[in-house]
């Protein structure tokens, strides 16, 4: 029997924030800086869901971004992930 | 008489740091994210005399990239710009 076993292929960067001024400003240049091709943005406020994967890629606050490397870049700082789940 | 003025041209980005270990694999990421040849990248422990301009351009903390739109974005922490006169 095969496992289906799907490879996570990390291409792209995933920016993630959630809505604050500091993340907005922050998007912007990111977006500028490498591309909106290239990223994937995703508001943890609105997809709280994805709250715990990005806690679990090292993520501590926003705006943050994962890059294809598995690394986590927080730049500035907007948020605490504390504050993100209240 | 003409003054000579020079525009200030910021086609490249600038990525500041000072060798710490955050610094470094901050440098590594983003060499990966933006490419090289967009970035300047300014070791203000070897360049002292270049911390002055970095902290008109808004630099709290390295390592720091000076977007070509003249803002800055603090990547994670590394040292203060305190740290790095010290």
């Amino acid at each position: 029997m095969l496992l289906n076993i799907t490879p996570i292929i990390m291409s792209k960067s995933v920016f993630y924030h959630a809505g604050c001024p500091v993340c907005v400003s922050a998007e912007s240049e990111i977006i500028d800086l490498i591309g909106k091709n290239n990223l994937e943005i995703v508001h943890l406020g609105e997809e709280q869901s994805r709250i715990p994967q990005a806690e679990r890629e090292g993520v501590k606050s926003v705006p943050a971004l994962l890059t294809p490397t598995g690394n986590v870049l927080h730049i500035n700082f907007g948020a605490s992930m504390a504050d993100v789940k209240a």
